[in-house]
């Protein structure tokens, strides 16, 4: 993943251009790389280590997790007591223009009771939590029996007969992966499985949770069916009862369980994204937008997903603020409801539809270190990229060689053409607690946190203050 | 901890005797400890290291915790259906004399609903479950303000006017302890913790959980409530929700909570300790008795605490077996409702009272590696303890200094002056998962289960054919 030249870069980061050749130097007998002559402003490199004694990012994460816990998505009560506490945070911090910027939702999900059980032949309870948009069982609850199927595909070949009127289980496991791609393959079985279920007539669906521990606490998370398909109930097990529920199934005998899943659709409600700024000397240059989210599934208290990501974007913003006033205006946005499907983005880009934005940029993989950033500039900005991997490299950081624009929240905003700048955060322990009721405080390391803070701070200023124009770039496919 | 005496014995143990002194060898200038002639039948050796290879072990826990899940203690149905299953698994494995010896239960608590939230000023739910007879509140709940001891002994000196009508909050931590010492000391927050709020007048009691995690599953247990005490509502808060609830009550305003606790009282049930034999040879030389317990707490499926208990003495006892007819009669006891008092073993010693025991030993502290082992045999069996240090030593567990005899199962028989072997698993992970939801099959480590019944199958050879009278010893204060 690693190229030559960039690992070059990387190690003549601490030095502001090439040391000169000592004179013993033999003669060069083979072609090597050049280094480029990079150089970035050394004020860089002093707020950047800076920021490794901030406090700003765990302050946000302790209190939003402590004194507001769960946002849940769909315009929650604790939702909004969360935009009363990040407007007062933002204002103390020193930011202008902060704000709310309300939207309406439509036909909002809400969880309800949810409980399992084997009812037969082994009895005993399930741990499981119902996914996003998953249909509801009567009051009393659903009983059926278990169709297995080891993976989505399985699910896929299986003839309707075999899913019809039964609970369908999908037990695919997921692996650790550092830059969070097992996500995608793992997380169809939650995605699309109970879509596919739900065609195939069943019942319902119960999958083995998209995490990679081996706990008790189910990962929750959102699914969608198709328009014209009644939603069946649809829930996670735990990864550890989905593993007891298959060595259940491989015991041969028919297995049959009880599911109680209350889920309702509330009809419409206001929610609304807080935003901040740093002002910028020369409002032509584009907005530099950066954020993460504010609500959070409602098993844990949403410090990781993404009080941090609120965390280290404000803190990094606020460094900046207090270092000197930059050429572009940061916009920090703690966006809402993104969990059910990112209607806090999508409302920020109506509201800012036909604003100029110069970079989108989003926090939203947990608090563990950065250790890769990738950009999609135009050809005229392209050496902000080279200036960023030399004022990243001290920090562990390398260059990918990917497309920058990812995340839910500023997809609406990157798919006007606006260009990305992606920090990768380290996705090896993520899945353990993501979308979990352990996803609390402790699982935010405070120095992994700081070196985030450090990363987003060396961008700003590298991406806020950059002299070259930053234009549009081809909208990813 | 250990002895120079020890240390040489591990390190001579794989040769049967001492070796001969080189000729070269120079004249002793210093006095040296003598290495003690022990020799051991080279047999032991070969038994033990064959039970590196045991599948017995892991096919008890895997059972109990798939086919049968959680066994709660109280005569609970759950339980009476993993009495079946493990008398038909010790027939199956070829024991002699197997049966359930039942006993009446008085006065049995079981659990009932258990919720807990913060009502204000940081409204948010709070994972807890109810302590081992524990009072109920209303069904509706009951909503107090939080008195914060930060110790047990802070709720000690409180005066009664700062604790009555309150919900009195505990919130000692608990640190890993190799020999699992730790949890004596932070474990009387739970142990008496209750029964002091409640003679100072409060309303209930939530305590952190006594564990080593930082996790979201509460540890359960129980609590006793001195004569004429009426029980009070006592809970225990998950590790991250304790933390959780001491920062915010640090924050410095008033807390309260709501607590929803439903155990309730239902009166007499029969229950059951299930007996296997391996008849021995000598019926006058006693019996070795060994065990582990049924019964589980319900939050998890009993995998460390104690299906693997009762699986790596069954094993053990197994491999014995399948080798020879020992001399003396090993007895392996599967004891029900340990959890909530010891009463599978009180009623053993009272079915078993004036029956001859060599010794008696008890599994009961998970399935990491056994790092030491303790006796207290009386002179003329001294010997034993010596062979057992040979025996052991090849598996990395030394000889330890204390006094042999723990265990809530073997107590009452180790009361009647019967000698003790313990073996001591390694604490240091234990109070993660003991008595959480996370107590499940995936926490036993299949390698070092073995390593258990390997001791436990050396520890047999060894005292089970021992020629010396084991005699009885003075009792323990």
């Amino acid at each position: 993943m690693m190229h030559l030249a960039w690992l070059l870069l990387a190690s003549a980061a601490p030095q502001a251009a090439p040391a000169p050749a000592p004179a013993t130097q033999p003669a060069v007998s083979r072609p090597r790389p050049t280094p480029l002559p990079v150089v970035v402003d050394a004020r860089v490199a002093q707020l950047r280590d800076k920021a490794l004694k901030d406090e700003v990012a765990y302050s946000i994460v302790e209190g939003l997790t402590t004194e507001i816990g769960p946002r849940p998505p769909g315009g929650s009560a604790a939702q909004a007591r969360a935009r009363d506490w990040a407007v007062a945070k933002l204002k103390a911090l020193g930011f202008r223009n902060v704000r709310v910027e309300p939207y309406q939702l439509h036909n909002v999900w809400e969880r309800g009771e949810e409980r399992g059980e084997v009812v037969a032949p082994y009895p005993q309870p399930l741990r499981l939590t119902a996914l996003g948009n998953s249909g509801a069982t009567p009051a009393a609850g659903l009983t059926g029996e278990v169709a297995w199927f080891a993976t989505l595909n399985d699910l896929l070949l299986a003839p309707d007969a075999a899913v019809r009127g039964k609970i369908a289980f999908v037990s695919n496991a997921m692996q650790p992966t550092q830059d969070g791609s097992s996500y995608g393959a793992s997380g169809s079985a939650r995605f699309v499985g109970p879509n596919v279920a739900a065609k195939k007539g069943a019942a319902a669906i119960v999958i083995r949770s998209i995490g990679t521990d081996h706990g008790r606490g189910p990962h929750a998370g959102g699914t969608n069916f198709d328009a014209g398909i009644a939603p069946i109930p649809a829930a996670a097990l735990s990864v550890a009862d989905a593993e007891n529920l298959e060595r259940m199934v491989k015991l041969g005998r028919p297995v049959s369980l009880r599911l109680v899943l209350t889920p309702r659709f509330v009809g419409d409600r206001m929610s609304g994204n807080v935003v901040a700024e740093v002002p910028g000397t020369d409002k032509a240059a584009g907005v530099v937008l950066i954020g993460g989210h504010l609500d959070s599934w409602e098993l844990g208290t949403g410090a990781i997903d993404d009080a941090s990501g609120v965390g280290i974007t404000t803190a990094a913003a606020k460094l900046l603020m207090d270092d000197h006033r930059p050429r572009r205006t940061v916009r920090v946005v703690w966006f809402g409801d993104e969990e059910i499907g990112g209607f806090g983005g999508e409302a920020y880009a109506r509201a800012h539809a036909g604003e100029r934005h110069a970079t989108a940029s989003e926090s939203d993989f947990g608090a563990d270190r950065v250790w890769r950033f990738e950009t999609n500039f135009a050809a005229p900005a392209k050496a902000i990229g080279d200036r960023l991997a030399v004022a990243l490299a001290p920090l562990g950081i390398v260059r990918g060689t990917g497309l920058a624009g990812d995340g839910t929240d500023i997809a609406p905003v990157i798919r006007t053409g606006v260009a990305g700048v992606d920090l990768n955060q380290s996705g090896l322990r993520y899945f353990d607690y993501h979308h979990t009721p352990e996803d609390t405080l402790d699982r935010v390391d405070p120095e992994q946190l700081r070196q985030n803070v450090a990363a987003w701070t060396a961008m700003l200023a590298v991406v806020a203050d950059a002299p070259e124009p930053i234009g549009p770039v081809p909208v990813r496919p």
